[in-house]
């Protein structure tokens, strides 16, 4: 059975967690090697993380190159008593398909693989009938937890061995509310750091031989959270700063504290880089601090760069796709937090588009059988279009 | 030996390390047993805390009924070989004696047993000639810990057999530099709180579905730490409020948090009550919060309020013997931290007068041997003038 709802309840039968396969990428590889894909099986390791298997499947040699990219790993399915159904069961009911992991998002990778194996079965089994263009499947088991051992790494080795890619589509569950209401074109960066802020402790009783870092710190919190770090670009919404939290753990009433602490994280657009955007803080640290207060900033190290694909024909093609099957006009959205995309943004063009991602994560996930239909068509749509 | 330096040296060699007596309070009992007094030894118990024994001592029956407080228990030595000498061994040397307790105060309670045996040994073993007058020692070995077993016991329990107290001493410390410098006629009261600021938990790639707590918590730090509670009094300095601490405890960088919250204290003047302050912070709290944040503060039960004693003949009386024995003129002090005064001051004036503070909890803790001398004779001066 290879449309995108038997592919998709064998998905979901598996009980995927991170980091356990539990026969997911088999279920795919089966599919792939069937119809002529060259398959690899590659699993990474990473100190103090679980070891993880991933699958990567080719056909043809050439460009153009269009890469279906995904992972089969799911987050725990929570209160399984809660559910409607079994939460890793495959069920469906009243039209919808319920399951940890149907919209994020083993669903959107068996749309991808039912549209692929449909599209090569009425192309003589090859991209082009001229033997050029390829197709292949980047589909990692970690990508929910710390996601060490998943896209990353598989790139990193797809490029060792030659791997060119000229286009990837990323299934993660990008539309808001009804299929075919988004397409994400680029995420923000995230840079995370602490501030720390030095003061003299010292006993409350007498203030004057001491400095008291706390209202320090306050101050610089309010400056720094305060100052827009721009008011957006035309891709992206305004970068944003957030204090997540500030700490002192002094436990005695008496007692002026020596030092204080907040931590912050930024989620910036492409009016900035990891670079620039530093320099940006640290300046308007300096003027907070008027050389009066002692604070500086610890950077978090991050993988988390901001990336964007620009309109042009790769996303006019996925817009038409989706406009042809939906009659909905997608927004070009680049809100929200990260995923593997941002890996994927370092080797080619990528847009993420797959299912509806209101019940991700949550009790009761699932999506309507009709989606699946329509995304498996979109996914024809986009196929057609990139071989013409 | 009924002199200052063998009664200091003989309590010193007590180890009397909070919560034990280690036999100091026997000391005591015993030199003011042998000079007619009425001696009881009252034992205190609460839950989760030691019990304490105490010494109350009385020799008169009417007013005007002067007492002399003090405390034989004692912090603990710290690092004992990085003392010159034992820091219980009582030991002279260049003129000082050294130990644990010497000034913060079994120097100040051995100096006024000196003064008093004296003094009684020169008027026929009575106050006055004429058969009136009280003098009393309210002696506790609870003051440098919790201090739930001590004074404030002894005054409830005093009070209940019909003990009046006119005036009282007690012979902490209060010297900053030289023996004479300083009087402490009051302290400040003592008031802690926390303050909550309620947000709404999201994630930070979402900041308009969230309320951070974090820059609002800042900008009530900010608010409450700058306006001043007051200028100060004729007998104090400004109040005070202090952030201690404040704290979020979020690990995850992702999040913002859902609540934050920030301790403090205030150390305030004879301007407030306890319930004028909470009012006054309050009422600036809500001008800060601008009925857009939402913040509370849970205020700590305190037994700390502010008190006086204000200028007049026995504070007169106390200063001409200083300046009669030291040529100094001794400032009328109501800074630095809390007492057992402040509990004293429910049942009668009091004033503090001691040794010079500058080692005490430290290290070779010492108090040069003519400073119990003189402090003796200070004690004698303002018995003499209280009797005259
Ligand atoms: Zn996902
Ligand atoms: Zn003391």
């Amino acid at each position: 059975m290879t449309d995108a709802l038997s592919i998709t309840r064998d998905l979901v039968r598996c009980p995927s967690i991170t980091p356990a396969d539990a026969g997911a990428l088999g279920v795919l590889e089966k599919l792939f090697k069937a119809a002529g894909f060259e398959t690899h099986r590659v699993t990474f390791s990473e100190a103090g993380a679980a070891d993880i298997d991933n699958l990567y499947a080719r056909i043809g040699n050439t460009s153009p190159h269009i890469s279906f990219a995904g992972h089969t790993d799911v987050v725990p399915p929570g209160d399984e008593k809660a559910w409607t159904v079994g939460a890793f069961s495959g069920e469906v009911k009243d039209g919808f398909l319920y399951g940890r992991g149907t919209v994020d998002m083993k669903g959107g990778i068996a749309c991808s693989a039912a549209a692929v194996l449909q599209y090569l079965g009425q192309h003589g089994g090859k991209p082009r009938e001229d033997g050029t263009g390829s197709i292949s499947f980047l589909i990692t088991g970690d990508e929910e937890d710390v996601a060490v051992n998943g896209t990353i790494k598989l790139l990193q080795w797809a490029e060792a061995r030659g791997e060119k890619f000229d286009h990837c589509v990323l299934g993660e569950p990008s539309n808001v509310e009804t299929l075919g209401d988004c397409i994400k074109i680029g995420r923000r960066g995230s840079q995370s750091g602490t501030l720390y802020v030095e003061g003299v402790q010292g006993h409350v009783a007498y203030p004057h031989r001491a400095s008291n870092p706390v209202p320090d710190i306050s101050r610089l919190i309010v400056a720094l959270s305060e100052e827009p770090l721009d008011h957006g670009s035309a891709q992206f919404q305004p970068s944003n700063l957030e204090f997540t939290s500030v700490d002192v753990g002094n436990p005695a009433t008496n007692v002026i504290p020596g030092q204080a602490r907040a931590k912050f994280n930024i989620r910036f657009n492409d009016r900035h880089t990891q670079g620039s955007l530093r320099e940006l803080v640290e300046a308007r640290l300096a003027k907070a601090t008027g050389n009066r207060i002692k604070a500086h900033i610890v950077w978090e190290p991050s993988n988390a760069n901001v990336f964007v694909t620009k309109p042009g024909a790769f996303v006019d093609l996925a817009v038409a796709a989706i406009e042809d099957v939906t009659g909905r006009k997608p927004e070009l959205s680049t809100s929200g937090g990260t995923s593997d995309a941002r890996f994927i943004s370092n080797y080619c063009p990528v847009i993420e588009f797959g299912l509806v991602g209101q019940t991700m994560h949550q009790i009761d996930e699932r999506t309507p059988v009709s989606d699946l239909e329509k995304l498996t068509k979109i996914y024809r749509g986009i196929l057609d279009r990139y071989f013409a």
